[in-house]
């Protein structure tokens, strides 16, 4: 039913008559323009993010066309930079894990059920532990372990497997330091999710230590990797209400909810290409 | 600093070219498209909704013409309606009262403040008890009290004071029901807000009968009045959480909190035309 | 670990006295209270509720003599009732669906994890979908078709599996009207879970009704099971904020992550006797 | 409606037979526990936590009786320490503020309607402009302003005026750092209410650099006042959902009605003796 369906993703810098140019090119090619965002990030000299539905017949078969109707136009005219994507091919996402199921499991059923517009051809693991959860799902799981002080061997053969094949990497609950070489070579985005507090607790043991400062809220956090571990843009966040009554370890069970479906929205709207980086923030449609 | 900025509202039947025919208009105007939303209710044969925010060199001046071109194209061609507004023209918003306060005081304060984008010209009740708080403000204070069997007539107090003076009524825990006559010769939209629950307890005593099922979370509702009572078009809508500790005097007051919270935010996207109503659904931008 | 810890649940009529009288006997018998939570529906001529944990050293071959003692000071002085609880022992929890996957994958996932203190002897459906997603958990599925006008023989069949082996049903998104004689004969509590609106959108398609009315929030009730179909006491809601961009479906996909989150919740409460019903209420502590 | 009702605070080293302890002391005086809360931080060796609510005929005639027993059983005995609360008996507080209105008008509107149970018996600001705002509530308002370099002396005329005459002070958006000398000598609890957000954005604008990484919450902390400048035990916290469309001062805008909330909160409980410190954590009962 997505069929004929296509999404634009338009941003760059701002001036007069960009929204018009690109709906009188989608128009002029037959295309009926089905949900249009836009923004500014300041009214005057800013940064123009648009993202644009639109149902055009036989898209497949007109797609280069309109491809090129929308360089002439978008990045030989204005200089903006655009991404054409037709709705009913999916993105072919890699997961990567480590020993906690939880976010993994949460992608897997959601992809089951439809939520998720995505393929899922690999699922990567530096522990053996989930590999028959994964497989259960008809997905290939492969063991690549990470041993210490030779990080850059695994990273290659993560790098083997991913190149060409994948369109995203999700990191669900990976917990090795993922280095800027590997980001810089895999050619995708990166997302990952991290728990969250207020204050932050750097380092270790974040959920006893948020405890002993009587926190009452946790939360977590979906960004796209940087090289700034931990700091890259932002995608989605939420939180759970914690009390004194809650162990640390109850803290990270709480907060093991909030992780799972704040990743499991950011892939959701990362597969539906709402989300547009601007340098270290973004721009959720 | 809202100087030479505008905002476009335009709904009705979706069909192709619309947001192109709008876009072009504007440039061919000399505005510059600020911020955009556009959606429709069903990609094939739905309603087509847009808000526009742009930027035009002597907006006021050049309204007339702008006005004019809008209407060749959008009414005259597309048969869509549409509304023209500047920004820096505030709405002007009478407040119905009764006793509560805390709806009140809440848009008073933001008023103050400059978070809300409007002028109040007068406060009626049917009670004097909140007067001095208003006043205090410098604005008006009618009471016009609503005896038993004789609402037509303080209705018609009512449209004296209202007509042509106003842009928006806002019930503020008004605990009188408005007729439909009323509505209809106010001319304007009228926004209330009202409690709710999961699941719904109607009639007298809501919180006592919700604390008799052991409700967990207490609500409130911003919708426009229409004549089903209570059951016109949500523009907005929260909860807060609650427990057996609280008596029912207690969620009442929890409530409350809620209320002001949920009827200030109404109010704030009404003001900035973010609200589209459409039969008795809205689209909130 | 939790060896000789036990739980008691103290409920009636309130008088002066009563916390004193219970921790004394729980002294005198040399147990030490880990945690205690009490209230009272009113400070004068309320309902007295009361839960307490405390540890036991040799718990089991001393829970007798404890009851016998707390048999005669709350039973016989106090008229009060009460549950003597030994935590390591785990409730038995049959689980009853239909097709939808979401909920029981949830509880399966948590109890396998740990976060659920139970085991499942079995899960029961009208229909055979989800049987190789229970298997899997090394749990059995029993399919008990529904037919028409013959729910009478379907509930028979439920209550010979169920008599005698289970301490709770939990109906995750179970979707046939449980009957009288059924919650009469079948000797445990059951747990629902619901859809919820505000306001509530009684009947068939309550989600594409929502939609038409403009709700912002769409939620979920968890609660116990009585003869008035979805009014039972209330143990557990939460919300989701939703909006115009989700068409019906998506509101309830949004639904059903609440819905999940929200059974497991009240599960968890009740498997750890943190739940007190009190007529058509209850007592979360 | 108050008079007769008693809080009793007790804390220290966990044992066997507390509760007990207190329960029968209470009732040996003839009290009736009307609302009791006990927690442990550890089952085994950990510190003990209960707040008990206590109803006792001519309780101000017996409180010096009641008193002695709780002392000889529990601090002799048992080595607890505790405070015993007339409930009737109101908090006297001081509200310090500086520019912003946003948390001083909800405390002082709650104190009006009854919702804080509380005297004001001034409020304290380094600038004028909220003066006349205080003084509508009959409130008596000071003007100290903080010279740069000249801290000490502004703190020496806050504790002339404090000392003696209050029970709390409440930071209500006051932008000046409090030296530990002045929470020394103040000698009452001192509550803050800082921003807050996730990640957390330590030093100079905030809201502008949350907003430069795409947060998706901004939130707020109510604390007990340290020497570790926003980093004492907290009380509550709270978040709201913002996105891109907000400028960092609506961000700020937002955060307002968090940090309002969450104050209002924390103070309410305060006032309640609901929140018992625990070195730099809380229980809040």
């Amino acid at each position: 039913m997505n069929e004929d369906y296509g999404r634009l993703i338009v941003q760059g810098a701002d001036r007069p008559g960009i929204v018009s140019s690109v709906s009188t090119v989608l128009a002029e090619q037959g295309a009926n323009i089905v949900a249009l965002d836009q923004t500014s990030s300041d009214p005057s000299g800013g940064r123009f993010f648009q993202r644009t539905v639109f149902h055009l017949p036989d898209l497949s078969t007109r797609l280069a066309e309109l491809d090129h109707a929308l360089e002439q136009k978008l990045t030989d005219e204005f200089g903006l930079s655009y991404r054409l994507v037709e709705v009913k091919r999916h993105k072919r996402v890699a997961i990567l894990v480590s020993k906690a199921d939880h976010c993994l499991l949460d992608l897997l059923w959601r992809q089951r059920r439809g939520e998720l517009h995505m393929s899922i051809p690999m699922v990567i693991s530096n522990h053996p532990d989930l590999g028959d959860d994964v497989r259960q799902f008809g997905i290939p799981f492969f063991h690549v372990p990470v041993e210490k002080d030779k990080k850059a061997i695994a990273e290659k053969e993560h790098l083997n497997l991913l190149k060409g094949n994948v369109d995203l990497v999700v990191l669900a609950r990976y917990m090795q330091i993922v280095s800027g070489e590997f980001l810089d070579d895999v050619g995708v985005p990166v997302i990952n999710i991290h728990h969250s507090f207020l204050p932050a607790f750097m380092g270790a043991g974040p959920y006893q230590r948020a405890k002993e400062r009587g926190v009452k809220l946790v939360g977590a956090t979906a960004h796209y990797v940087t090289e700034d571990l931990d700091e890259g843009p932002i995608i989605e966040q939420d939180v759970i209400r914690v009390s004194h009554r809650e162990s640390a370890r109850e803290l990270q069970r709480k907060g093991a909810d909030v992780e799972r479906l704040v990743l499991s929205r950011a892939v959701a709207w990362h597969l539906d290409d709402r989300v547009i980086r601007d340098g270290n923030t973004t721009v959720v449609f």
